[in-house]
């Protein structure tokens, strides 16, 4: 038996084994075994404890070898010191393991020594393993769910096009957390801990070729093999959207990774070359590891940074503006040409420059007209629309007619929209026609500036 | 008759005449109207319209003359032609004026002409004159409110302790409809506008004096009389908080101020140095500005930057880690004591550093007892606790701990708890405690960095 090199039976096991399963409330098993009844997942499932004859209604084995077939995938959430000897015991019988436990290499003493031990078994035995110290996978696809949280507190996303790479488990909780309520969705997410096995480039060759998968993003702490994630990268972003966080940012940063995994994060500018060498979108933090989600997956790449501001409060057009110059976008004078025609239907209080003020009277076709007329030509690359709902004339219409002019033009197009209740529940009208909203004029510029990198 | 220069009467008036009221619905007349009759406003309201003999159940008088008393204030939403003649014809009637109208200044042509005309007027018969092309006053304290956006659409914040003074009546709208989801409260919000005459400086003053107010918050395009508003700012910085955002940054954002409300925005830097001299503290950008509002009417200024983060989630403390480097905050190392003190009573997987990781088995004891120790002593001047919910230990009493131990060291405190639905849900449980809770790391951090500023 030689170590699987394609990773699809972690991803979606014909088979899967809980280790240490049990019917007891709030165990880690048992969260898990609950989640995968709970999904789509069409295989088989084995509990595992020499204590229990069934567990969940399910027919309980004592070992992996007694189920007396090969196991895609056994999950194991049971004490670091049993693992090595659990493995070994499964050896032919097991492809692939999941170990969420942690008290191996990030700790020190007793959890180095065990450490050590796991890595022999599995090289020797030629089992594929995620973690130890981790959340695991939670697949949206194949109804695979180790990220052992309550889906009380946390909620997993509804199934989509992105995948996420991330070195931390919390980092990926709360980012699915979070998309769930945003209503994004997610194809397949990984938290792979401390590596001692599968690796980010590993997974990132697996989303290379995944259909389910349209936009990946990555929380990394470390890389260990520079070279091979670079050329892995490139090989991805050719064929999909990669957006990449490099946590540890310096002193503090580093020490906090350190302990967090283990591993010694590298310095943040080398990665940062890296990054752009693989043609991979940096981005910078959890803002924009949402926000870079959730327009990655509506809008396409910004062909330049000139960016034409559409408002009707100059105030907040201004903030954008300023959030503009912060970020590297270019807020190019409006042309001449298109002052002289969108003059010619405007009243003159409409302030003809970038931003474009249409002031407390616009209506929804000021809105659609301009945003038409500024893209149409070569003078803008993308467009932020600031909709504001204090004027009287704007209609619920307003997004439909946006998400036409953005359409015909072709070109990325995201919605500002600060404010309160009524501005918070108009969100989903532009968002179910594909237009992203962001909720505040720097969430929108740093939305923006996610298209126009890399 | 002298011009006032305690400008109560603007905020506080004993009586109002709002010019051309009917009872037409949406006209901008109509809403003040409607809002002034909803609100707590206990003075005398007069209707002005030859054309109508009652509005709004209240008798209406064909001119403020013809009211035969003096009124406080009058608010004019009439033709911008019209208001000149107007305050002329009621001039020894009337002590001041918010004109909410455009088309004065901003424009130009016609509107230079007009504006020249009531500088005039005003200047000659002694009115004090907000705006023009303004939203006006939202006074939470007295019930005066001319910002003519239906409550449907922009939602009136609850009496509290924040001020708002605003050269953009978009932002303030924006700002005011923001807080008051928030559930933040407002003493009185000005949209000053083109400021003929009252303007920020004038405002500044008031507020110093005006006992209802606690934060002041201000949107400056530009100033006119640098060397005055920093003495009067200086003088309100002694006595209440005071925070400034200088918008229009650079050359995009020059120009937009300046289309905006028709002054040169200054250079950035002029002003940067001006707060810094008058010990305000400047916010950067509208997303500051909310933040700002928040934590400081909750929590108070920070004697220095030295910041313990405490988290159950690695990458999140990371994330937060590397937020405060780049905000300038310093994550200074966990001092060997402290080490000592709290690995005495934690687990060894507890990471004992800075971030101070207590894992996902985190309980809400561990969570006060940290930030106890921390705070306790003169290594750390303030404290960013992540809370995510994911440990299933965790319960809603961490909130009434953390503000205990918060309350006990009288170090400043903010809460970094991003997610969904059930972490959202628990956001009240740390406010209703006095601690301000953030939902994304790099915002806690901003908030923090807040308040270590000025």
């Amino acid at each position: 038996m030689k170590a699987a090199k394609d990773l699809k039976f972690l991803f979606d096991p014909a088979s899967i084994a809980v280790v240490g399963a049990s019917d007891e409330p709030g165990k880690i098993s048992s969260i898990i075994m609950d989640s995968i009844l709970a999904s789509n997942y069409g295989g088989r499932l084995y509990p595992i404890n020499p204590a229990h004859s069934s567990v969940k209604g399910l027919e309980c084995f004592p070992s992996i070898q007694a189920i007396g077939s090969v196991v895609d995938l056994a999950i194991f959430a049971v004490p670091a010191a049993l693992v090595p000897g659990l493995i070994k015991d499964a050896a032919g019988n097991l492809k692939g393991a999941i170990v969420v436990s942690g008290g191996f290499g990030e700790g020190n003493g007793a959890g180095r020594a065990v450490d050590k031990e796991l890595r022999d078994v599995i090289k020797k035995y030629k089992v594929r393993v995620v973690g130890p110290n981790c959340m695991g996978i939670y697949d949206a696809v194949s109804g695979l769910d180790t990220f052992f949280i309550s889906p009380e507190r946390i909620k997993r996303p509804v199934r989509g096009g992105i995948s996420i790479l991330s070195q931390s488990g919390s980092f990926a909780l709360t980012a699915m957390d979070e998309l769930a309520a945003e209503g994004l969705g997610v194809a397949r997410v990984v938290s792979y801990g401390n590596m001692i096995d599968v690796n980010e480039t590993d997974c990132l060759d697996f989303l290379t070729h995944d259909k389910a998968t349209e936009v990946v993003v990555l929380y990394i702490e470390s890389v260990e093999d520079g070279r091979r994630f670079v050329e892995s990268a490139s090989r991805c972003s050719r064929q999909k959207q990669v957006m990449a966080l490099k946590a540890g940012r310096a002193g503090a940063g580093i020490s906090a990774a350190l302990l967090h995994t283990g591993a010694l994060a590298g310095r943040f500018e080398i990665y940062r070359a890296a990054f752009k060498k693989a043609s991979i979108i940096e981005i910078n933090g959890y803002e924009e590891f949402i926000e870079g989600c959730k327009v990655l997956t509506m809008q396409k790449r910004s062909a330049g940074k000139r960016v034409i501001i559409i408002t009707d409060g100059g105030g907040v057009g201004v903030a954008v503006a300023d959030a503009c110059v912060v970020m590297g976008l270019d807020v190019a004078p409006l042309p001449k040409k298109i002052k002289e025609t969108l003059g010619a239907g405007f009243p003159g209080f409409v302030a003809l420059g970038n931003p474009l003020d249409l002031t407390g009277s616009a209506t929804d076709k000021w809105y659609a007209d301009s945003l038409t007329e500024c893209l149409k030509g070569v003078d803008y690359d993308l467009a932020i629309v600031c909709a504001l709902w204090g004027p009287p004339s704007l209609t619920d219409a307003l997004a439909e007619l946006l998400a036409k002019s953005a359409g015909a033009a072709g070109k990325p197009v995201v919605i500002c929209s600060p404010g309160g209740d009524y501005t918070r529940a108009r969100k989903r009208l532009f968002e179910d026609k594909g237009l992203p909203v962001f909720s505040t004029p720097e969430a929108a510029v740093r939305a923006a500036s996610v298209l126009t990198r890399g």
